[in-house]
């Protein structure tokens, strides 16, 4: 792939995302990313062969690995350095769209399947939830939290964030992100100071 | 109003907070809602004049009612009693629906709004988080929590299940919510014996 058809491609995919984090999964079309994404509808086409589920799903993923390479960048610096980053990120998020814009991997979380058959950009969003789950696990865990809790206390901060951040959206304030985000500090603080 | 158009138009309003948590905002229409709650879709037009944004309100208002009332409830035996049955009753909702159902109100929220002026049902979906803070928060002051960390960590309880409910939904397993409630449990119990 050329470096200008690579980018095309990138464009769309974070056209994508930021679209589902707007509207939601099912108000996401193949032709309304294109124009999101500036880009020829054609090209999405071109790029998504299998349509809106091969999209939405890259869209996931994407989501997954920058938000993940960011938290692995900044966990460097200990747990609650970690924290900071990951809040930071989607308040930023949250704010600077007004409360429009959220998570897309949270927005494809809760719209039900079509069939019984989980599709793949929901398999990809449990997937999404482990990684930032892990990450956050195993740093605390080398600042000496034990396994067990140190598992419980990353799926709480994941869940406190998505949590916060639709209602963030709801209130149309960060009040919720803020004051979620200094207890879930102290409770890091404690555990790792335990 | 007779008993039975209540019962008609009670049915239709859960029918549609069903949907909402099922699909989405944006997918849940009068007419699959009259068809969801077996009702005529006349009768929807009859009962909510104005329309799906006046059914959708009506929705989460209705949501937000009986879960409040079930939080002050379970409230009045302290606030490890009222967690527990909050984070009963979503996971239930979300067991039960063989992970497709969730929280109407937490859909409401996380679908950006057509206009910059907010709709009646986003500003219902914020009143409603409000109510279950402000329930818990009571909850923990009574229990001589100080006000600004019982303000704070009720938030957290919301947000963590609404997040714990989303994640659960992705990974068709209630395992986040159970290790979110272990988590939680032991910072309300650290709380209220400070």
């Amino acid at each position: 792939m050329t470096k200008s058809s690579t980018t095309v491609r990138q464009r769309i995919v974070a056209g994508a995302a930021d679209m589902m984090s707007r509207r939601g999964l099912n108000a996401t079309s193949i032709r309304e990313t294109a124009k999101h994404a500036r880009a020829p509808l054609g090209s999405t086409y071109h790029y998504f062969p299998e349509g809106k589920q091969q999209l939405v799903t890259e869209a996931v993923r994407y989501t997954g690995e920058w938000t993940a390479a960011s938290l692995r960048r900044e966990l460097e610096a200990g747990p609650v350095a970690g924290l900071g980053a990951f809040l930071a990120l989607w308040r930023r998020i949250v704010v600077d769209s007004g409360f429009r814009a959220g998570c897309p991997v949270l927005a494809v979380s809760v719209e039900e399947p079509p069939t019984d058959e989980p599709p793949a950009a929901l398999l990809a969003a449990a997937d999404v939830f482990t990684e930032w789950e892990n990450l956050l696990a195993g740093s605390l865990r080398e600042h000496g939290v034990e396994p067990r809790k140190a598992a419980q206390l990353a799926t709480l901060v994941v869940a406190a964030v998505e949590g916060t951040v639709a209602m963030c959206r709801a209130k149309r304030s960060p009040q919720p992100l803020d004051d979620t985000a200094e207890q879930l500090r102290d409770l890091i603080l404690a555990a790792i100071t335990d």
